[in-house]
């Protein structure tokens, strides 16, 4: 566009780097920022940077944090450890309010293909923890793909030899669907891992 | 959320007021800010800010520019004015690289139910510009609705006394549909406004 102006240009083009934000929505987000006030403005860049400057991880379960050591682990039962790949996976997890352990988040999840070993993800660190505390079970709540999967049976293999118990999310229909609409793979591990009543 | 940190809270917040994102969009952009680099995060935060700094309406037509008088005011050809509701409609049509005139951006239509009325919006000025220049046509480009309709009436019954012709932007069948999908006031429209072949 000729008569382009600079500032919002830049504006969309910073907006056009969100998850799944095209140049369209891009330039409805720019509009949107132009008619805020100049505080509201202010606010907003404000908690961009706040983020930054004050977001770390957790040094005991890689969660996101503004502290040195997150709220869960500092009040939470450290027998159960549920494992997942990403710091949104606690978050989800964290909605149900049904969890009551800690969590250790992997930052990845193993993927030869990717370059990925089990050495570029935090399993040293998850290590560490069980010999620090009681802990009596490790639920891998990895992703039901190859990599999490794998990451899943690599961490059984390291960490039932030392006793403790470790379990993976069931795979199975989602509840409220339908049979038969439910994809072949998830139908399949529903059987494997079918329930006696 | 009971471990929501309180700077990531912040800026979903932030993000939930654009135009069309609810709370689980504005975490995964939340989350994309925080695996930016200090720097990228910069950037963005200033990219707002610029706009709200830099940002003004162009004292001609009142559409953004970052001068005094607007790229578009000060280069082209004032003797066609094409009016306009907002600055995204002048954005939309400088993408075509059609209209070769300048545009005048009413800030709203006539809406007597929202209580605007006709001094309310740009009209003042518009009367104003046409006295100041040679002005042979006035294109009215305002949305298809009852609001746009009354405005481009208004503006006919103005300036049509003046002996400056003014237009409308033809409604119709768009290109590339059907007629059995037209809807009926579409129609309707495209009967009345038909073409002599």
């Amino acid at each position: 566009m000729e008569i382009m102006i600079e500032s919002i240009g830049k504006l969309v083009n910073e907006f056009s780097k969100l998850p799944g934000v095209g140049k369209k929505t891009a330039q409805r987000y720019a509009y949107k920022v132009i008619d805020m006030t100049e505080s509201e403005a202010k606010e907003f860049a404000d908690a961009i940077l706040g983020v930054k400057r004050k977001v770390r991880y957790c040094s005991v379960c890689g969660n996101f944090t503004e502290q040195d050591v997150c709220g869960v682990c500092k009040t939470r039962d450290h027998g159960v450890i549920c494992v997942v790949k990403e710091p949104r996976d606690v978050a989800a997890i964290e909605k149900l309010h049904e969890f009551k352990g800690v969590y250790h988040v992997l930052h990845g999840t193993i993927d030869p293909m990717a370059g990925v070993g089990p050495n570029d993800i935090r399993i040293r660190e998850l290590l560490a923890r069980l010999n620090e505390h009681e802990v009596k079970e490790v639920i891998v709540a990895t992703n039901p793909d190859v990599s999490g999967d794998a990451t899943a049976m690599y961490l059984a293999r390291l960490i039932k030899p030392l006793g403790i118990t470790v379990s993976r999310l069931a795979h199975g229909i989602p509840v409220g669907s339908e049979i038969e609409y439910t994809d072949d793979i998830t139908l399949t591990r529903a059987f494997v891992e079918r329930n006696q009543l």
